[in-house]
């Protein structure tokens, strides 16, 4: 380990300290998660059913009990890249707080896209070469993960294909030229590509599309060619096991200073960063070695854990991925227009509802106006412009050093920042100029969409 | 320091190891640079004049014959939230080349604003904060330096003001969004703000602005108030010293893995960038314990060292600046719009012309599409997207890594990656889509400009 001074800022760990191995949650919890339903049977689905969306090695891990499955040396290769990531103590933060917390924040902003994301689209990209598959398709909204598989491909020599919701590409052109600079083809969705997609453009040339479409095109896509796969950025529990990375690499961390966390705080959209960040520390509280508070921040205006109900629901828009049992605003849920585009999801991965209720983990919702005040507040001191996700899980941490304040409490707060805000100026601009606003959720707007989930439980 | 496997891709120095003193070469030098010039009166200028510009720590850095200068503590704190910068060994490069030569670069895009420019930015806030300034004034073409100063100001709690282009102003909004989050106001160039921007805006109320304008308009404000101060983000010697800590940890990081490099290279625009790699290497050249090539690399577009002369001209297009000796242009010369805007400067560091002139180091022009070129190879392996302005030192580290594949040399190569590309993305799109070009510079646009520099030599 590196020697560490008294007044360290950030906390690096050496390469050869990295982790070599990514956790699997599952084996340690109390009671299993309920398994994924064939849409059509309502039976279990298996192994076979999932074959021609992904490669049988992210399938079994997909499905796998052993507590830890080995990094890839070619994954660790492309992973010193940019890991390990530095953590922060965010010492300049705490300051404008006046608080006796210690504030902690993993940044995975380091890495070449930008965020969290590639920590699971390098491993994904690697299995799926490693089998002869010579293509990827996937969908992107934002583009953090359109950008993140585009990388990714380019480092084990495949094409990457993404389907980018029409809308979003024509206002953010210039994340479609940072994935065309890692070689990807980039189409708007709709497109001309898909029967489904050219009949879309038929009714409406100017259709705006969404992510519910744009995985459509890309399902569609990926099964029509045998030597061509789907790849998927979070909800899953073998995207959230890649991820897990982040929190041992945290644990370590705060070991090389003496920290333990009490509170544990990261924002929630497919359920992926939080799940990276949280589980390591899950088990270490479940083994008793800790206890801090583990708590998701999920957006007001889309808060599938706090409002949400505990259902099988479908994975997209359109019904056609398989039924997992997850909190859920209903699929047809189509959340208000905030900023931050990674969190705009109607369901949580299955694994973090599963947790949830079973009591493991809290949830709370911030409106926006609150995460982009807690933004400017962190980028004034801390200098980083954090993306519109990860201010969620500023602006709590904000709130938990100000009741630190309020109580005296010197509490250790971690939270993970990840993603960079370089993209996403124009919010900023929107917030700076006094045109943001929070939306109103009205409960009969859930309600609605809950109307639409099969009644299966 | 820490144990470093022999796979590396990272070097990371610990915070404890980050450099406390910058460095000055001008008392190493066989001969001393020859002196700015007032520009009415063709004497020497002292300190003095300097006063209503510039607090009297950073002139008398300027002047300095101290070969080290102490970091104060308070700017390493802020300089600890990024630095000490990882130096990479460009291992997938390298594979991609089919080079026996080991490529080295430093990267300093893990700053908050992206660039090397926060490394001068900090200290000179924290100079004038110490002095009682309570506003700094600048001006910024696109938006590195403008964004570098507005970070830094808000960690010292001063107000920053800039004038930034028209024609980048409106282009390119997510620069200044950028510098609203950090605090700063920005106005488009020429502005409402001063008189001579109003007048200029009489004449043309579209007028696109340009550097020289911009710096005219940031310079009258600073003078006009007694608590204001001009802030200089290139060229000046105190700027180049900043920037020493660069180099100063890449020494140390090559250190650490038994290597000394053979052949440097740095792209040059104002010459920071260039400087704060390569003087620390060129003290260890001077003293007879290393022997490494030293390259510069400009724009064909922009060539001051390759076809410029060295004479006394001045630093801004007005001619209101003190006069300098560098390799000019001409004061009047407006580069064709390459996207690397950072070297789009009629001029050279007076200290980076003066060691050109003693043979210490070399030169070299490269066009921009060859440039291009090389940051998308670069990208698709190392993952950093490159800011224009490096792609100029990437290509030029290609070209030596390939002269070493013929010659089966097996040289080490070092060379910095000054900032990310994360805001140019439209430079990339418009190379992908096939409408960059090169431009041919004539002979007779730099007579024409030579015409009108004074005749002092």
């Amino acid at each position: 380990m590196a020697n560490q001074a008294d007044n360290y800022t950030k906390i690096i760990l050496p390469e050869s300290e990295m982790p070599t191995q990514w956790y699997n949650l599952i084996p340690d919890l109390p009671t299993p998660p309920p398994p994924p339903l064939h849409p059509g049977t309502h039976e279990p689905i298996g192994p076979d059913d999932l074959a021609p969306l992904f490669p049988m090695a992210i399938i079994m891990q997909e499905v796998s009990q052993d507590s830890y499955i080995d990094i890839p040396g070619e994954v660790l290769d492309v992973y010193r890249l940019w890991r390990p990531s530095p953590l922060f103590r965010a010492r300049r933060l705490e300051k404008l707080l006046d608080t006796p917390a210690k504030i902690f924040y993993k940044y995975e902003g380091v890495s070449p896209a930008g965020s969290h994301k590639p920590n699971t689209s390098v491993p994904q990209a690697y299995y799926n070469a490693q089998e002869g598959v010579t293509k990827l398709t996937t969908e992107t909204g934002a583009g953090q993960w359109g950008s993140a598989l585009s990388f990714a491909a380019a480092q084990y020599g495949i094409e990457c294909e993404v389907w980018q919701v029409a809308a979003s590409y024509r206002q953010k052109p210039y994340r479609k030229a940072m994935m065309e600079v890692w070689g990807a083809t980039v189409h708007p969705s709709p497109s001309e590509v898909t029967e489904y997609g050219r009949g879309l453009l038929a009714e409406d040339p100017d259709h705006p599309g969404s992510l519910g479409i744009a995985i459509s095109e890309a399902v569609m896509m990926a099964v029509e060619d045998p030597n061509t796969r789907y790849a998927l950025g979070s909800v899953l529990n073998h995207v959230l096991m890649h991820q897990t990375i982040i929190g041992e690499e945290a644990l370590k961390q705060l070991a090389m200073v003496g920290e333990t966390p009490d509170v544990l705080v990261g924002c929630t959209g497919g359920g992926s960063n939080f799940g990276g960040l949280s589980f390591p520390f899950l088990r270490e509280k479940l083994a008793g070695r800790m206890n801090p508070t583990i708590r998701c921040v999920e957006p007001a205006a889309c808060p599938t854990l706090t409002k949400g109900e505990y259902r099988y629901d479908f994975g997209d828009t359109a019904g056609l991925t398989p039924l997992v049992k997850m909190h859920t605003l209903g699929h047809s849920f189509i959340p208000d227009p905030i900023h931050a585009g990674g969190l705009r999801y109607h369901g949580m991965a299955p694994l973090v509802s599963h947790i949830y209720e079973e009591g493991l983990v809290e949830a709370i919702s911030i409106p926006q106006m609150e995460c982009f005040d807690a933004a400017i507040k962190f980028a004034r001191t801390e200098g980083i412009v954090p993306a519109p996700e990860p201010t969620h899980a500023i602006a709590a941490t904000i709130r938990e050093a100000l009741a630190c304040k309020e109580s005296g409490e010197e509490k250790v707060i971690l939270t993970a920042l990840c993603g960079h805000g370089h993209f996403d100026m124009a919010a900023y601009d929107h917030y700076l100029s006094g045109e943001m606003v929070d939306y109103d959720l009205a409960d009969t707007k859930i309600a609605e969409a809950m109307a639409t989930v099969p009644n299966l439980d």
